[in-house]
């Protein structure tokens, strides 16, 4: 069974809106075990729309269309459906009470083009709407031809409103698609993600594993991506009967790449590094405060987007001005891109905000040099327990955005490393 | 002149990654005047790519790839295009060097998987990387062949890293599509950005305009672009002989729009509301400081991204913890989601950092309420000048990170304004 999407709309196209409803759909599809190759976005335009299911219908058994179901002129998805199956649009009576009654009960009257949204191409179901007033279709392609010329590919038209399409889908679409399936074969992934390996490391890393597994029938199976400032992704998907066949294979799976890749895994699917850091500061009932320069506040904005932060993190200061690391954080007139600065800025953190971690992080984000010191020189200091502070130096690539994107992240990494080894 | 865009990545199908590329990309070309009628997403199968290709090349004259560059086995849009051209892959050795070069720089010995990012397709000519190790590729469509079977068509190849993609698509993409475009007539755009006004608002406030535009030939044209965070785009397109002529109609344009919209435009094209802080400051020679609650960072973090910032920028106090309020920037011991905590974190900021302007945030990110208020009530402290430091109260709808991004740009607005109207 394959299931493509068809996002529908002009804005989509313009990229005034990000089409998230897709990797949503395209998710729950996988989720469900049916297979997704093509996703498309087309604008609002009958004779694209129409070209496009055609396209999806010639290479996949089903198509879910996404939007162009509202009451206004430029909502075309059920004239564009209408006209792919050859067929006349009809006023649903059932539909047209429904919308009258949802307007009527939020005590507002509805303009006529509201009953547009009543219009069914003949031959198809709708799915109720339970959360707006744009019904679904259910849109069976050729079902209604004799016996011999039934294609049994099918058309569902969902709202573009993702709490609307959500709903939908997972209602009414899904189950109609796994009952069209009739297999009972489910896939699960599992995403672990790692920092401090190029992707092409992590490749060679687990070559043998991957041909191990590739003699056994590649179940699961391994990809990689490289996400930028986020490090290198190692994706496990498994197939199986039923999902705690497919979470056992994950987890086995699981096990044996931790055992070549080590340390370097931070996270598990949405785990980022912060949430990482987080994870191991409450553990040990400890708290961070910050002393930014180059980074500006990057790291503390990253911290604070994990829920329940204000359980360890107490804040920082943003020391952009040198004499704001010598007055604020106390740390001594001089070089300010120095293992010394960086390693003052920890421990002035720590003492200023009184928390039991000081991070800090000094260095020239570019394009200039600053001090004879080329840009992409950044010191990250550390002061942690009892032991004198201390600082590393990192050589980072790239514009101005990435070398403080960098930095952010590759600081957390050391704070997570030297927090790890002392349990 | 229609271009689509093709992603490639089987994660993106499953929706682990939400594809922001095609979305950045579509805007681009709309601002390049060129149309783009379909996006498509495929996996990581070479087959399914040479296919989406030749579906794309049937219905529009160029495509961009973006995505499967790198240097692992799944990544294969090098494979695909060659296969779609019928030509071989050539191993660029000027391209070796620069990815040796690269490793070498970086002090990292370079896996040997990674010269296959060398790979050319014949008759292509690479783009040079700047930030990563994947270079892009121009594919001219059939250009080798005889004259009369030259299809005029392109394929581009670039990495789906957004940055190292968004690089790309500026500097080498979107220029040969405009060259390839070859109509005499030069496309200028120009973006004015606003604050503080809902599209409608907008549309509303112009319309007048619009319809006179309209009666003259629609020379420059306005179209309206709802950008989240960023605002309202107000996009003019001229059209002109030559790039002089079109921009003086843009020239005369914008001054008309402004006559319109008034003080609400902070910015041009790229210029964001944090430059726009920054040229008033700078004109003033005043400096700033910060204190951020619940925006963790976020302000200071987008203000470190302007170029010279340290001129006028002092650092702030990210004050998480609320005695960090009370200790740091002697906020009086009661409520921090108050007029009177945001106006004394604004005075502490400026005396703790030695500024001339304090600016403060602090409220109520969610989801849960703070101190018996809902999420989303957030007050923004004031102190500058003579005069005694002042807050405003915002009422922000969203989830935690929308309350957090609308109140980072809300507050950079307020200090905007306040700024203006002092000379």
């Amino acid at each position: 069974m394959r299931c493509e999407v068809l996002a529908i709309g002009t804005e989509l196209l313009l990229g005034q809106i990000v089409d998230t409803n897709s990797a949503w759909i395209g998710e729950q599809l996988a989720l469900s075990g049916i297979d997704s190759h093509y996703q498309t976005k087309v604008g609002d335009n009958q004779g694209r729309i129409v070209a496009a299911l055609r396209v999806a219908l010639g290479r996949s058994d089903a198509v879910i269309c996404c939007g162009g179901l509202g009451p206004t002129q430029d909502d075309i998805t059920r004239e564009a459906i209408a006209s792919l199956l050859g067929v006349a649009l009809e006023r649903n009576q059932s539909l047209v009470g429904a919308i009258e009654a949802l307007f009527a009960a939020r005590g507002r009257s509805m303009p006529v083009n509201n009953l547009r949204q009543a219009d069914v191409p003949v031959g198809a179901v709708p799915i109720v709407q339970t959360r707006g007033t744009a019904p679904g279709l259910i849109c069976p392609v050729g079902a209604s031809g004799p016996p011999g010329e039934r294609s049994g590919k099918v058309v569902y038209a969902v709202p573009g409103v993702p709490h609307e399409m959500r709903d939908m889908v997972a209602r009414a679409v899904l189950p109609d698609l796994r009952a069209r399936a009739g297999s009972p074969s489910v896939i699960v992934s599992r995403t672990l993600r790692t920092w401090g390996l190029s992707e092409s490391a992590v490749a060679e890393m687990l070559a043998p594993r991957l041909e191990a597994l590739d003699q056994t029938g590649g179940n699961p199976t391994i990809a990689f991506m490289a996400s930028g400032v986020e490090g290198i992704k190692v994706r496990l998907t498994a197939k199986a009967p039923d999902a705690a066949t497919a979470q056992r294979l994950l987890a086995a799976e699981d096990a044996s790449l931790r055992g070549v890749l080590g340390a370097r895994v931070f996270g598990v699917d949405e785990e980022t590094m912060e949430h990482a850091v987080g994870a191991l500061l409450l553990d040990r009932r400890w708290t961070l405060a910050l002393a930014e320069s180059l980074t500006g506040g990057l790291v503390a904005s990253r911290i604070v987007s994990v829920p329940g932060a204000s359980a360890w993190f107490r804040g920082g200061v943003v020391a952009y001005a040198p004499d704001v690391k010598f007055g604020l954080l106390g740390v001594a007139p001089g070089p300010v891109v120095s293992a010394e600065a960086a390693m003052a800025m920890a421990a002035g953190a720590r003492a200023n905000l009184g928390s039991d971690v000081g991070l800090a992080l000094t260095g020239v984000a570019g394009p200039d040099e600053q001090e004879g010191r080329p840009a992409g020189t950044v010191f990250v200091g550390l002061a942690m327990g009892e032991i004198e502070p201390d600082a590393v130096e990192l050589k980072l690539a790239g514009d101005r955005e990435s070398i403080r994107q960098f930095a952010a992240i590759s600081a957390l990494d050391l704070l997570r490393h030297r927090l790890a080894a002392r349990p």
